[in-house]
């Protein structure tokens, strides 16, 4: 496998790419919904695979089901390639320009990042799903998925590939690193002379070996330890209606409530109501003393440690803690959260700008779930991940996540 | 030296510091810098030490001279920082808000990043500027200067403190690592936890040894092996003052230009042109074979190495190459260039469309000067430094650049 033959092929792809215009770019993107279609079978022969090889190993009836595709399931990855069509493109938008007193006008260009690095696990949706998003962004992308989906993966991009032939755009605009070896990966995470940015998607595991180990810039995705404080003056109706919301409607993504703050003053109304509607959900609630206290006597009702308070659990698990006031709720947030999503209910005008000044997240609600933060549901079209650290993007990263900017210079010999 | 107590202070002060009015901060800064003429005989004295040090260690004379601090230089130190009162405060900007069908308000927030790393090397300005930069765009910063520097540092980050002290910040806003040894920079580089972004400012070396060693995302900034493009169209005089401007005015900062290239249809009428005015200037010329052939004869005209395309020379030196046209011109850029400044002289519409839309690089320049990419001439007013790559910020970084962006949501009890 050689890596340097392979950024330099991106390299090269991404520089037509980036001239690339946008009809030839949706045209391209129509072409591979349309092959993927047509390479159900080849594909479903290639997870099976995978499939069988998983079984073998006995992996976890969840990572299974993540790795499993049927007809269905590959429509649906066509599908959401045909979505990015209608959606606009991002490159080439002017997002200010002005006149210098010297004559020179500068401008301040969207353009796409280059050739980005996907490094991810065992979804085989991940594939077609990056592949589609690079594209349409004017970005080449080399691809490294997990070895339970090898299979999967190498019959996707091959798919892609034959569409690519067939359209306008270098068939090495999408290219997969067919060797699974941990070497392997490490020297990708070096390659910064081909490589512009990495993306891993994945596990806490995974994203900590890639920010240890990459010299390539990396953007952050994924971990949500979220919270919901209540405080004293919450509509408890309301903050009802989050708290299960948040932790039970899909308590395995990163935008769950995984711990529950409540304000002292309202923790005999409120706890309780919580209590009955979470149990009755099979949440196990984990509880500060004082709330243990309260609460006790069910057996889904446990005493929290000091590590709960900085788990995501992904799972109908949910910490609890009474706190004095909004500003210890804020405290709480800042000294365990992942930056990710948090959310306070509150009737108090002073208390919830409070929280969205104060609360170092890249999304911060007022009287809303934290299960909002998403690019489909923040109006994006499409996502390639959520971040959580602050450079570059923060929070759902859609196509104008996936450019940069250039900026242009007009002259007429203007020297210093 | 805990560094680990040095990122919880910075931590919390950051916490502090993005709370802080905009009145508070340029006060702050009015106090700092009056403080600093006050302290000018503690920090001469200081700075007497270093000097000493590097003279008896026998350092070069540009070295020196980057050492040196004098009365004067401290006024300037001190003005640059009342200078930052007059600009607009970054911080809390609404940079877009939309409401969602299902009512949710959803406001992009321009807020600071929290804690800024500085590594740096010899000049103890950089002490003052990068703390006055980071207070007013809200960032506590840690600053880690060369240990050539030394007892300038401290003495300058003592005085900042002592302006702090009667300010409504807090003194941890900023710090310093007096501890200069490598062992505690590598530490530094990987304090994930409680700094959200370093930023190397020195040679090529020191940016190399962050970007391989720190974990904490970084910004690379620098380097900068800038090309001048003499197009078949272009008017040469134009074209004369620009490539001498480019080169001469300043030889030894990233945005002069290292690389003339050449029209091959305009090289007869051109380089003799060139030559004449460069050489006048010292300038030594390293030429490919057929510019070598047309203008041999002078000792400062020789023939130029491979690795002469991609180096930076910071001195009276160009490299110089005859090209088959703006294609080839583009293609050699692309594959030599550092992507900081590029320009092409020209007066074909096509060509200077072409060079702006295919140049990979911070700043592409239609008949103008590439010495032009510097915060102050785009009108920033102020410039942390010149960013070479592309995630986050691109070219010169001004004070939005030292701030991210939080989702601000405002809900009525939306649940998903």
């Amino acid at each position: 496998m050689d890596l340097t033959l392979l950024g330099t092929k991106g390299k090269k792809a991404s520089y037509e790419l980036a001239k690339a215009a946008g009809q030839d770019k949706n045209d391209a993107l129509a072409k591979i919904a349309e092959g993927l279609i047509k390479d159900i079978p080849r594909i479903l022969e290639a997870n099976q695979k995978d499939v069988e090889k998983a079984k073998a190993n006995n992996i976890s009836s969840a990572l299974l089901d993540r790795l499993i595709l049927n007809e269905n399931r590959i429509h649906q990855i066509s599908d959401s390639l045909v979505a990015l069509i209608a959606l606009p493109d991002p490159v080439g938008e002017v997002l200010e320009m002005k006149e210098r007193p010297n004559g020179l006008r500068i401008g301040k260009q969207r353009v796409p990042i280059g050739v980005i690095g996907m490094i991810y696990e065992s979804r085989p949706n991940v594939t077609a799903d990056a592949a589609g998003l690079c594209i349409k962004s004017g970005n080449a992308v080399i691809l490294r998925g997990g070895s339970d989906a090898i299979h999967s993966n190498i019959a996707i991009v091959r798919s892609i590939r034959n569409s690519l032939k067939q359209s306008k755009l270098p068939e090495d605009c999408v290219q997969i690193i067919e060797d699974t070896s941990r070497e392997i990966v490490r020297e990708f995470m070096k390659l910064n002379r081909y490589v512009d940015i990495l993306i891993p998607r994945g596990g806490a595991g995974l994203i900590k070996s890639v920010i240890e180990n990459a010299t390539i810039p990396v953007i952050e995705t994924g971990t949500g330890n979220c919270h919901v404080y209540v405080d004293s003056s919450a509509n408890l109706e309301m903050a009802l209606n989050i708290i299960v919301n948040a932790k039970t409607q899909r308590p395995g993504v990163c935008n769950a409530a995984e711990t529950l703050l409540v304000s002292e003053d309202r923790a005999e109304d409120f706890l309780p109501m919580a209590k009955k509607a979470l149990i009755a959900k099979k949440v196990q609630l984990r509880c500060c003393e004082k709330s243990y206290e309260m609460l006790k006597g069910d057996p889904l009702v446990v005493q929290a440690t000091e590590e709960d308070w900085e788990t995501e659990f992904l799972d109908y698990i949910l910490a609890v803690k009474i706190v004095k006031d909004v500003d210890e709720a804020i405290e709480h947030i800042n000294r365990y959260g992942t930056m990710h999503s948090e959310a306070i209910v509150t009737e108090s005008y002073t208390n919830a700008n409070k929280f969205l000044k104060e609360v170092d997240a890249a999304a911060v609600y007022v009287n809303a779930s934290t299960r909002f933060t998403d690019g489909g549901e923040f109006g994006f079209g499409a996502e390639i991940g959520i971040s959580t650290q602050k450079l570059h993007a923060r929070g759902p990263m859609g196509l104008a996540e996936l450019t940069t900017i250039k900026y242009i210079i007009y002259g007429n010999g203007q020297v210093r």
